[in-house]
């Protein structure tokens, strides 16, 4: 992130969102201290661990089947929220108020292009808050992220890794423990997203999944920007193992993608110019 | 359970479908030694928790709206479906197979009207696969389950409570250590099934809710058979504090449920008596 742009956050919400610029490493291995409590094989759950853990929920609207991500401190009450949808502002914010959250970012893995963003809306309705997206996406917003980014809300924090290939400014954000994975477009389950539209590219795809996902730990949970059969969650472990498409070799997979022939998704035209003004666009 | 019922199934499967006719306490407080792992306000999250949770994953049917939860032991392999649905079987078949588990029983919360339970089909291809439901459904299945009845799973469980209300024969299904309840269409998040059909009784669900849902620990993650606003979970301190229905007077209750005029649901003519002989129906 830039100086200029640091200096024009709100110094309330630039302590709370602490954004490094140290690049992290593609391979984090867990602490030995947390090591033993982690499964030797592929697991998966939703449920109370220790005290500490971030508050957490998934949400999904139907339309375009994208998921809305919302993580919290329950110590300080600061939320993040996660590829908000526009039509599904008003429900999320219910929920966010109900639960007595501080809502401090809106973060969107890259410039969508079946849906609209529910950034701007946000930003009308909730004082102070603060849009990132990725500096690559081309798209305003408050804060413009690079590889290594963090935000952080309470004692947790997202870690941007940039993973294009599906669009130019994609980015996955890792927890600070690297149990969970926000993987936008780049990795679905079972799947990835197209590359045949804004500035995709199969080959830069293929190397960011297997150099900055499949180098996360095997347990760590992806979830992914959209699922259109219903189901929620995977592994690293899984995707590795059962992804028809990025378990392929490099030329396979090019090929792959370069023969889907999808029609344009139905919302492109007014979603991706209201998204490059992500935060900003008048509604 | 009867002991002509027990006698019937597969001894390998009988064995590990352990079912207790002890009635559990409708109010099971933790155990010390586990108490200092939960956190003392509402929170959720899906994640890595202590080395030993249950596998667990949450499927979604799109045209019924409806909720399939599979639970299974890392370390038997064993696996439970919870409400599964005739047209996603082969989905969750797939990723049963891919986990590398090994499916038991096939459970439902209640004889569904909106949608055709999967378990008859998934009889017809999994071998030894028992079907459950309550006693007081009507319906056939392998096994019939009365209040505080056990299904286990190598080495976790569900306990059964009974939840009548929408119909005379849904149950809640709660796992050993009270962190998850499987609510089926007693509680759905923010609201409750309807009671204008198949036995229902306002003032039955009322009861339920409030005395064999409401008094588990707070913070006990509420898992429904439907949503139908992309909400995924919610908690017991949640719904306690926020469902629009169930935080009225049991009158108010009552006068809600009696005229919300509803229209029935689409597939009722065919889904009930398909269910009614759950798991033995010709499809």
């Amino acid at each position: 992130m830039s100086a200029a742009l640091l200096n024009r956050l709100n110094p309330a919400v630039s302590s709370a969102i602490r954004l490094w610029s140290c690049r992290a490493p593609v391979i984090d291995h867990r602490s030995a201290a947390l090591s033993h409590r982690r499964p030797p094989s592929v697991r998966f759950y939703s449920g109370v661990r220790e005290s500490g853990a971030p508050l957490f929920r998934q949400l999904f609207e139907s339309e375009s089947s994208t998921y809305t991500y919302l993580l919290a401190d329950t110590d300080t009450r600061e939320a993040v929220l996660i590829d908000p949808v526009l039509e599904t502002v008003d429900r999320d914010l219910k929920l966010i108020n109900e639960l007595g959250l501080k809502l401090i970012v809106a973060v969107n893995t890259h410039c969508h292009a079946d849906h609209i963003t529910g950034t701007g809306l946000l930003k009308k309705k909730v004082f102070g808050l603060k849009s990132c997206i990725s500096k690559h996406s081309g798209a305003a917003a408050d804060i413009q992220l690079s590889e290594g980014d963090r935000i952080t809300f309470g004692k947790h924090c997202l870690t941007v890794r940039e993973t294009p290939g599906h669009t130019d400014g994609c980015v996955t954000y890792v927890t600070g423990d690297q149990s969970m994975a926000f993987t936008g477009d780049a990795l679905l389950i079972r799947g990835c997203g197209r590359t045949d539209f804004q500035q995709g590219c199969p080959k830069r795809l293929y190397e960011s999944v297997h150099k900055k996902i499949f180098t996360l730990p095997g347990h760590c949970f992806i979830y992914p920007a959209h699922d259109y059969k219903g189901q929620t969650v995977s592994t690293v472990d899984e995707e590795k193992k059962f992804n028809p498409r990025l378990t392929k070799t490099l030329d396979e997979f090019v090929n792959i993608m370069n023969n889907l022939n999808l029609p344009n998704p139905k919302k492109i035209d007014i979603s991706v110019p209201a998204n490059l003004v992500c935060g900003l666009h008048d509604i």
